[in-house]
């Protein structure tokens, strides 16, 4: 990631990319990685915890920018930490116009 | 769906994959239906009582994976039923790397 | 947009689709803008107060349907506007089955 649009609370370590979570609840997560003029197949996976929780793939050849997707509501405990892996492929542009977005939706 | 990250009051009904809303409010619901190896186009509807509100599509021919992807917000009335539907095509692998997320965004 | 499905407090203006923040806060926006039978590639931008802050592409050449999809948290001032823009491309069959959406994860 680039930048950091929203971070409150300081809960989201720019540097490892990685989301800790402040206190245990139900966070939605979203996330939206781009890869740019690249024929690999990219998989993307949300890790939580050092375990992959959901994936994500762009792989179509002809396309100089295509998003590999998903979002998901997890249950996190405290300190839990959450963050994606480029399980596959390589994104030869960096993580530019990628987003991965994360909030409380309910404390539990 | 083959598995329910976050169920938190039981009101996702696993083997029917239908979410019946506990309360009246406004609900933020996504998905992201993914293809594997398969040369058809699917279209995906998120249905309110039977009732189409919104459609994805994935239609790539060459690649492998592909998602079909959406969200919205909408008002649910106590008890409505909201799910997904496949209108078109088949999804060969199952369900497998879907995801549907919903959760209430507040109350009305 | 062809139809707004939720619009509670009234502050999405239907006509220039331009969301106006009610209030200081943390909002979620996500979009999922679908070309129809287009062999342009399309740049969608999420504008905050005509700044661009995040993008999405779709760029496929043989795909009657597909989506330019992006999701972000913003910190939003009262009364910031935030809307679509069609940055790169045309879309020739209009709105259809795009969506844009937004809420208030938390106020400041």
């Amino acid at each position: 990631l680039d930048s950091v649009l929203v971070n409150i609370g300081n809960h989201f370590d720019l540097k490892a990319s990685v989301f800790q979570a402040p206190r245990r609840g139900i966070y939605s997560f979203s996330f939206h990685v781009v890869k740019v003029y690249n024929r690999q197949t990219i998989q993307v996976n949300l890790m939580q915890n050092d375990y992959p929780v959901i994936s994500a793939f762009a792989g179509d050849q002809d396309v100089t920018r295509e998003a590999a997707s998903n979002g998901v509501l997890l249950m996190v405990e405290r300190e839990d930490r959450v963050y994606l892996k480029l399980e596959r492929g390589t994104l030869m542009g960096g993580w530019k116009y990628s987003t991965f977005s994360g909030f409380l939706v309910f404390p539990l």
